[in-house]
């Protein structure tokens, strides 16, 4: 029954009830973190032989005989140019394979716009307020770039289809706009593929020359059933048509494909993009951990390898994302306490509670030792405007400390929800 | 014979039998490179073994039982920490592991100097003309970092103590001076290790609370001769003893002790220093690469294993940097061509020749197929106003090449050197 329907009576009979819930749940002492996207440790073993791919007897050379273990390369070994263009369907040229962090690579491209500008503009540092679009709910890592920065942002919301284009065309129309973060595919944190029609539009607007999608496709190979994937529209492919190629900055990582701790990061973009990238880069290091873009390029060797090795992550985690949109169906379906999506990949759940619910049920969570992401922390300055959104990372706790954890969140939820009601 | 004290018609002569030489060799056709301080391949023999330190036997977690395949741990595994701090003779919580360059470490930071200011004062870029002491000659890709960042270079030269601290002394003084770059043990080029003196004075100088001298301790493992090894006073304390200790960033990197492509770095500094550069790589990334920082520590343990280790470089190198020395030593020996150092470590011999033969010697090197560090590369923006340092590098060629490379390199200088004074 939904708790909007009950009457007073009803609902204080209801907290009762979830009160005693939460006291026993509470009593059991638990330690539990759903709180960002790990990998849980049984993904981790999927992938240690890879650690075993560069070796004394396997030797150290790319195809083309180079000695990964000395300087040089700065931008990569060219089979991983190759493996990450495949992903990226754009070409090895546009590629540039560096450290383990794509966080880093987009750190690395604001500071740089920043401090130099990009796209022939002069920096951003030097053009008084700019500012950034920022699709919300979203990644808290990406805003706390753009406010290291000093960069304004504004948000602009989420629907099933991506960002609201109307507003996003809206916005970027304004040359003080310098750029949108978007994650196309499995959204963080609520699992949405973006449509044709937002690629083409986000491909196609009016924005500043020195407007930036940062394209963080962190998720392009994480469906959660290979059979029925979503499907992406190549931006990069789509903004060449209206000769919009710089706009595209693309990131990707195998953070969750192989390590989150030793992975292998990209960056890929127009000729224009790469070539101020390596430029930058040749002043900053040498070159990245190139034995590393080995082990993985032999161990993966191609795309069709990677999405095999996907197929092995996805077993591991349908059950859990199943595990947590069951027990959300079954305890506050029908409700009213909030809505959540289906994602069919990605790595989080997002449940938009009644609003201002959110904040008061991560810290009854926490009293009761599960540690969720933060309320608001899906929003610019941790600053979600209804108090509503929060994000769930089903990866990495074991199956059953999951059930727990969720069982928790639900009653916790439908408390919160219940005594707001009430008054 | 000194060629000054040769007769135009000894000159003359002399210049014949150098130019039949040089023909001679030229015809060989070879292809040799002494450009840049690279590790010969069998010095990468040398730690094959470190590959295999991690992997699906040996098990994945520190001694503390973290995973270091998932996130986590921005400022790299205690035990990497541990070895960094006996390295750096500072406590571990003063130290932040990282990727695997060094130069990163040092781009960043200025970037972060740049862009935000240190030692709560206003950015640099946001205080008008700033200025950084570079002495010379120095290494190119410090100097390339502050020409990135628009920063003025002003030349110190070096003496046999380090940079003469007189004139460092002097512009330090002046607030617009906002750093140095210091390569302080077996500097790159000249071999120097700087004195105990220069070292106090450095540390008690008076400069702008955001002074910052980079410490680049690039080669203070690097010794020739274990049981000669030249002995730097640590910089970091001796701040210190005046309250001085935001001034010292210390990096250095374990590229030329395992990889140079997949080695380890890290950057060190005052409690101040620390809680800055952690702050923000929290938001440039969620860690560095540790699984490999488990190799490392794995494989060399502590300092001593270090230690060890390095014994095994230098027995590889001593024959190559003797072969260097007795070539010039033999071919240009009191001939007042050029003078040179006698490094006791570190990867360089820098020749001075006779005024402007620098960029022509190296013209003449590569025309015969041997490709050397550009002359002037030694000085900011490439410009040595005496065009007169070379870096040698011997570490990359075979010993036999670089036999070769040298009876080029002085069969070049003297011929330039020669005609120079035939005018």
């Amino acid at each position: 029954m939904s708790l909007k329907e009950m009457t007073n009576e009803q609902l204080s009979a209801r907290v009762a009830e979830l009160s005693a819930a939460y006291e026993e749940i509470k009593a059991k002492g638990l330690k539990l973190d759903m709180s960002r996207g790990k990998p849980g440790a049984d993904q981790l073993d999927l992938t240690m032989e890879l650690l075993d791919s560069v070796n004394p007897r396997t030797g150290y050379k790319t195809k083309a005989g180079f000695d990964v273990r000395n300087y040089g390369l700065v931008d990569g070994i060219p089979e991983a140019k190759e493996l990450f263009a495949e992903v990226f369907e754009l070409k090895p040229e546009q590629v540039i394979v560096c450290g383990n962090s794509s966080l880093n690579l987009m750190f690395d491209y604001i500071s740089m716009a920043y401090s130099h500008g990009v796209g022939g503009c002069p920096p951003w540092s030097a053009q008084g307020s700019v500012k950034f679009i920022c699709p919300v709910p979203g990644y808290d890592r990406h805003f706390a770039v753009t406010e290291f920065f000093g960069i304004e942002m504004v948000t602009v919301p989420m629907t099933a289809e991506g960002p609201d284009m109307d507003e996003v065309e809206r916005l970027a129309s304004d040359p003080s706009f310098k750029g949108i973060w978007c994650v196309p595919m499995y959204s963080n944190p609520s699992g949405i593929t973006y449509s044709d029609e937002v690629v083409r539009r986000l491909a196609a607007m009016k924005c500043a020359p020195d407007f930036r999608i940062i394209w963080d496709n962190a998720y392009c190979l994480h469906h959660l059933n290979a059979d029925a994937p979503d499907k992406l529209l190549n931006l990069y492919t789509e903004a060449e048509k209206s000769g919009n190629g710089n706009r595209v900055v693309t990131v990707a990582s195998t953070s969750k494909v192989s390590f989150p701790g030793a992975g292998v990061a990209a960056i890929a973009g127009s000729p224009e993009t790469v070539e101020q990238i390596k430029k930058r880069m040749s002043i900053q290091t040498i070159g990245h951990d190139k034995i590393n873009m080995l082990r993985h390029t032999r161990y993966f060797e191609n795309l069709a390898g990677l999405k095999e090795h996907m197929k092995l992550h996805a077993a591991v985690l349908r059950p859990k994302f199943a595990a947590v949109l069951d027990c959300l169906q079954e305890r506050l379906g029908g409700k009213d306490a909030g809505q959540w999506n289906t994602p069919r990949g990605g790595y989080f759940v997002a449940v938009d509670l009644m609003e201002g619910c959110a904040a008061e049920t991560v810290r009854m969570l926490a009293e009761a030792g599960v540690v969720m992401t933060p309320a608001g922390a899906t929003y610019p300055h941790g600053n979600d405007p209804k108090d509503s959104n929060l994000r769930i990372a089903p990866t990495f706790p074991p199956a059953e400390e999951l059930e727990t954890a969720m069982e928790l969140f639900c009653v916790c939820a439908e408390l919160v929800c219940a005594k707001k009601l009430l008054g």
